[in-house]
């Protein structure tokens, strides 16, 4: 459909139909032809005018399930305007990959993309037109249960994997038809909250919102994002789902999105006991006026808009810039042609859950996962005749993690069957030990007698499902007490003890590792998850995965991440003395550094080269580094480079990340990497709030992790 | 000395001797005629030039010294510019007052200002003319360890303390040869370090820089104060001390301060490490742009500016504004007319740590205490005829705390003697059971031997010295194991515990809660803590003091305070959902609230009265409530008034606190207490940083302490 046929069917419509349009409600009412509403929107008190009206659905999806709905609401729809399903599709459809933080720590974008694309063509054969995905938000706090969502705690990582996976959702162009429109979320800085406490306060100044926390949404929006969802938090006081400055002065005007803003769910009548707004009506009127289009499962709109215009109070423009955006999303799917779209039974159980969707989660588990220890126990060897595996993850725990809405557990491969598939099953022995939190002396005995047996045990801890996620923030990021009691004890054996972890945040390991000759943390690695994490513990694998977040030595050191600012008083300058910044009792620093992963191969860098000293506007500098691998494995790295402003008008951080590259290396292999600088990537948010670069020296730091040491230095100068 | 005389004595100077005003060093090289110097500021590599010129000295006291150093400068001063000497009276001089946070707990300003008071006599007749004091940071994170030194975490509180301190210091007028000028400090929000590690990087917006922090230095500056100490830290990525929009815009030009501004120990040359300076030479110029006056104990003003005067990166106006600064407060204190003003040596044996003073100590210091709980332990009974006193602050350790410079540990009362004093020397029973880090089962043995013999136990526990104040940041803010131990051991015997805790910050409690029976916060009580602590164990007096800082259930909640903002998910709207702002494993709320205390009798308050339903502009509503003493002891109660903006354009508090009375009630006594409610207390900073009232709605609450539910409700309108 043209856009002038849009602004004429626009033409036709109702307040009420308007309005509709700005409503997303779940696919209840739809699920047979008379609209009768039971459960939850009916306890929510949904007015019954909308449910003609309203304009799309969350949640649903199936093929023949939406295009039940999709008839059922057409038959009776004046216009005829399809509805749009929505989702959240966030680590796959019905084939799980590892949660994002374990996509984050594979530092592969196209592995990223990949798990997009494989999400999106199980969506759209099963109905869905868009996801609630990716969410990029930056996080420094593994208190805060939604860190697994995110791809970590770096701008540069969230904004490479930002574009990544709405490149793979979107596709090219909507003509192909596995694709489906993603919606990036929480705008803006949702992963802030204050105590690491779900839906909780975020305050922070301009300067740093701009430098840190928006620039990956933006990556998101400048790769063509077709929606934006708000955040539940406040930005300095004023909640997202209502805040003008944030939707309309700097998404819309400053960064020409021109698409869809849609709350998260409720987020609109959350507004009144946020304080900023008395009743319904207030929302609706704040929420309109700040340019938010889609309100989800809460009714403000449709029950005030009318009225707020007929008051002069909104704009009815505003309305229909609205509708407009929300019909050209839909026009741009072919939902006026094609109200199915892509929603077919057949290719449904052709493609959902597929094998080579299935191979395709394996290898991103495998490369998500990072090995954080390795007193050279693993890979495991030939003289590792008999393996113990003990603990709650080793056979009966979900391995798929939070959001896996479609996943089924059953269905994912688990340690235990895998390893007997790969060695032999009388070369696996197997003890419960401890559920997840709970333990006692009888499976304490039955661990130990089992461990006995052989000659190393193998223990797959970790969170449940439940703790880590929305809504599942903690105060003790500590492995539950049952599961240290048996690892201790088992540790107490004297065998090799390799611990696998899986769990959605970075946990406090300082324990763990003092029991453990290895750890491998495995995240939730997804449908897969038992097959690559048994690849990975024999060796058919080699760990390439690296952190996309500081894993802190305690809960009290939080937060603590890699690009923190230099302080008046550093503690490298004086690290004996007492006035210099650091803790009593603890390290300023993590125990596993951002950018850590070991191999069980070793990486030899050479020294790095630039090839000039100085950068001027249009000029930039080659910075070029040989790695070899030097062991005895094939193997990945992800090689990084860091610059660091020495001296700016706003304090620097220590060091920030503005490239990286995966390279597989053979045994005695060499590869020359080379990098390009230029002026663009030493430019920072000043005072002014604008993108500028200091001209003076800067160091450069290419290595295997944040940690890396050596520097080159060149100066920019202006010119 | 007339100004106009100021500006001809500036004409007279050289920037060298302009220069020298603006750097402040230790005394040492005026020990003696000859201006020798070594040690510390030889290492530091002072410039020969600056000696003859220095403006001002810190650290040094004592009539009789610092009359020769005055001496020894002037007989080579080429204009007889007088030094001006500055020091360290954060809590007493040598009669030491509890720690600040002490202080803040009494709730009773009249005290803050008699501390200030006898500071200021003590310092006078010992040669000392500025203090670095008060320091009025409003604290959020009990890791810092210098929360200490401050009164606590509400801007109220802050503010009317900072005024009582600035008028306790510098009296009505310098013609009182018993006074001191203060100093301000640590400009701004030094108080909200990242992670509660000292030093380190601060970030908010500036509304909330303006609305919670900058309030109680404005406060300070609104009552006079003479001086201005920068912070170490960062605002928003630029260093306080090389900040010129907070020292010229906000603190100048806005507020109207003309007094000197001052640096903390060596920030100007910080700004090197920092990152905004490439040398000294560049954070000379920062520094002075921003209007920095006086450089404390680094040297780049000496070296640099003249230089940067000759280049024009600095103007020489600015230097002579700066300058002049300096003379009319050496010119106020009287210093050009009598250079010793009032170190005398008759009079600092007569004052300094006088029996009058010492009893005021001794007063603020019960007063100061906090009853966290009380199972009908205390007050001891008569039946309590034998009381064992066991732990390391029972007799050895230091009650003065941190930054008691010219404090005397030896000097101050114990809590055994003063017991034994008390009543008998037979009733008391000592043993030591832990040292503050370390215990054995010799000590364990001889602790519970003396324990049985008892009818109650004592318990004298806490931190030391070292562990709160500057430089002192924890992860773990629990007690040390060793003195856990010994609690639990005791507390096995079956007999009632009494926990009384020495300690700068607050601490972690939950466990020491469990093995307690009553539980008094001492803090650092100072000179006559002993003597104090007995008063209140054996009900002499009664406690009355409130905690001026949330104590958390763990660090793992940090921050956790009590006027945080409501969410959109308000974990009191639906305690028992999942989806709403809290923790799986922890309450949100702390371990005990702001302004909670026990009496050892009871206060019931009556239903609060308000006058009028409606405040408009230049209304005002009173609200009163009726408190009645109902138990057995007579007691003081602090009446906490707190009020709640419902709807705001921003987001809102929970609870502010507007205002507080201490009142004493007999036993059956009721007194009505009246709060007057007007429109500037219901102001607040808007996005557009102006201080504005929305009209609205409001709750106001009368109470106890922060937790306090009833509340009225008043509209305020405009007009």
């Amino acid at each position: 459909m043209k856009n002038s046929k849009l602004v004429e069917l626009l033409n036709k419509m109702t307040v009420e139909e308007k309005v509709g349009q700005l409503s997303q409600i779940s696919g209840e009412p739809y699920t047979s032809e008379n609209f009768v509403v039971t459960g939850p929107l009916a306890e929510m008190g949904i007015p019954d005018k909308l449910i003609p009206v309203a304009g799309s659905v969350l949640g649903a999806a199936g093929a023949e399930a939406n295009r039940n709905l999709q008839d059922n609401y057409l038959k009776k729809s004046r216009l005829k305007i399809p509805l749009i399903f929505m989702g959240d599709i966030i680590h796959g459809f019905k084939t799980i990959f590892p949660i994002p933080l374990g996509i984050g720590a594979t530092w592969n974008t196209y592995l990223g993309q990949t798990t997009a694309r494989v999400s999106a063509i199980e969506s759209a054969v099963s109905g869905v037109h868009v996801t609630f995905s990716p969410m990029v938000d930056l996080v420094r706090d593994p208190r805060w249960g939604r860190v697994l969502e995110t791809t970590g705690e770096d701008k540069y990582l969230n904004e490479r994997f930002a574009e990544a996976f709405v490149n793979g959702y979107q596709g090219k162009n909507y003509s192909d038809p596995y694709t489906i429109a993603s919606c990036v979320k929480h705008f803006a800085a949702y992963g802030a909250p204050e105590g690491g406490r779900d839906y909780n306060t975020v305050n922070m100044s301009e300067r740093q919102l701009r430098e840190d926390y928006l620039s990956s949404y933006k990556a998101a929006v400048d790769a063509g994002t077709e929606l934006v969802m708000t955040a539940f938090n406040t930005i300095d006081g004023i909640p997202s789902t209502g805040n003008k400055w944030l939707l309309d002065d700097v998404l819309r005007k400053e960064w020409g999105f021109d698409g869809v803003v849609i709350s998260d769910w409720g987020a609109v009548k959350e507004l009144i006991p946020h304080g900023v707004a008395a009743d319904e009506k207030e929302a609706a009127m704040k929420a309109m006026n700040a340019t938010l289009d889609i309100e989800m499962m809460t009714f403000t709109y449709i029950k005030h808009l009318e009225e707020l215009i007929n008051e002069g109070k909104v704009s009815e423009d505003l309305l229909d810039e609205a509708v407009l955006r929300i019909l050209k999303l839909k026009n741009k799917l072919g939902l006026f042609e094609n109200p199915h779209r892509e929603a077919d039974v057949e290719k449904e159980k052709e493609l959902v859950f597929c094998q080579s969707h299935r191979k395709k989660a394996q290898q991103v588990a495998e490369e998500s996962m990072v090995l954080l220890k390795n007193n050279d126990v693993l890979p495991l060897k030939e003289k590792d005749q008999k393996i113990a595996l003990i603990g709650p993850f080793t056979r009966d725990e979900n391995m798929l993690g939070a959001w896996s809405w479609r996943g089924e557990p059953d269905t994912a491969s688990n340690i235990i069957d895998s390893m007997k598939e790969m060695i032999s099953p009388e070369s696996v022995l197997y003890a419960e030990g401890s559920t997840l939190d709970h333990t006692d002396e009888n499976m304490l005995d039955e661990a130990k007698a089992t461990a006995k047996k052989a000659d190393v045990i193998v223990l797959a801890l970790g969170e449940s499902a439940e703790m880590s996620g929305e809504a599942a923030s903690v105060t003790d990021i500590r492995l539950p007490e049952a599961q240290m009691k048996l690892l201790k004890q088992l540790k107490a054996l004297n065998k090799p003890v390799v611990t696998v972890l899986f769990n959605g945040r970075p946990l406090d390991l300082t324990e763990v590792d003092k029991y453990s000759d290895a750890i491998l943390e495995a995240w939730y690695p997804g449908t897969e998850g038992g097959e690559a994490v048994a690849n990975i513990l024999l060796g058919n694998t080699n760990p390439s995965g690296k952190l996309p977040m500081s894993f802190p030595q305690n809960v009290g050191q939080i937060p603590v991440y890699y690009n923190h600012f230099s302080t008046g008083r550093p503690v490298e300058s004086a690290p004996d003395q007492k006035y210099v910044s650091k803790y009593l009792d603890s390290s300023n620093y993590p125990k596993y550094a951002f950018g850590y992963g070991m191999s069980y191969t070793t990486f030899d860098y050479g020294k790095m080269k630039l090839s000039k000293e100085t950068m001027t506007d249009n000029d930039t500098i080659e910075a070029s580094i040989t790695i070899t691998n030097n062991g005895l494995y094939k193997g990945k790295e992800v090689v990084q480079l860091y610059v660091r402003d020495l001296v700016g008008e706003v304090v620097r951080p220590k060091k920030e990340l503005k490239n990286f590259k995966k390279i597989e290396l053979k045994p005695g292999q060499t590869e020359t990497v080379t990098f390009t600088l230029s002026k663009d990537m030493l430019s920072y948010v000043h005072p002014d709030q604008k993108v500028k670069t200091d001209p003076g020296e800067f160091e450069v730091f290419i290595g295997g992790n944040s940690l890396v040491k050596k520097a080159e230095k060149f100066i920019y100068k202006k010119g």
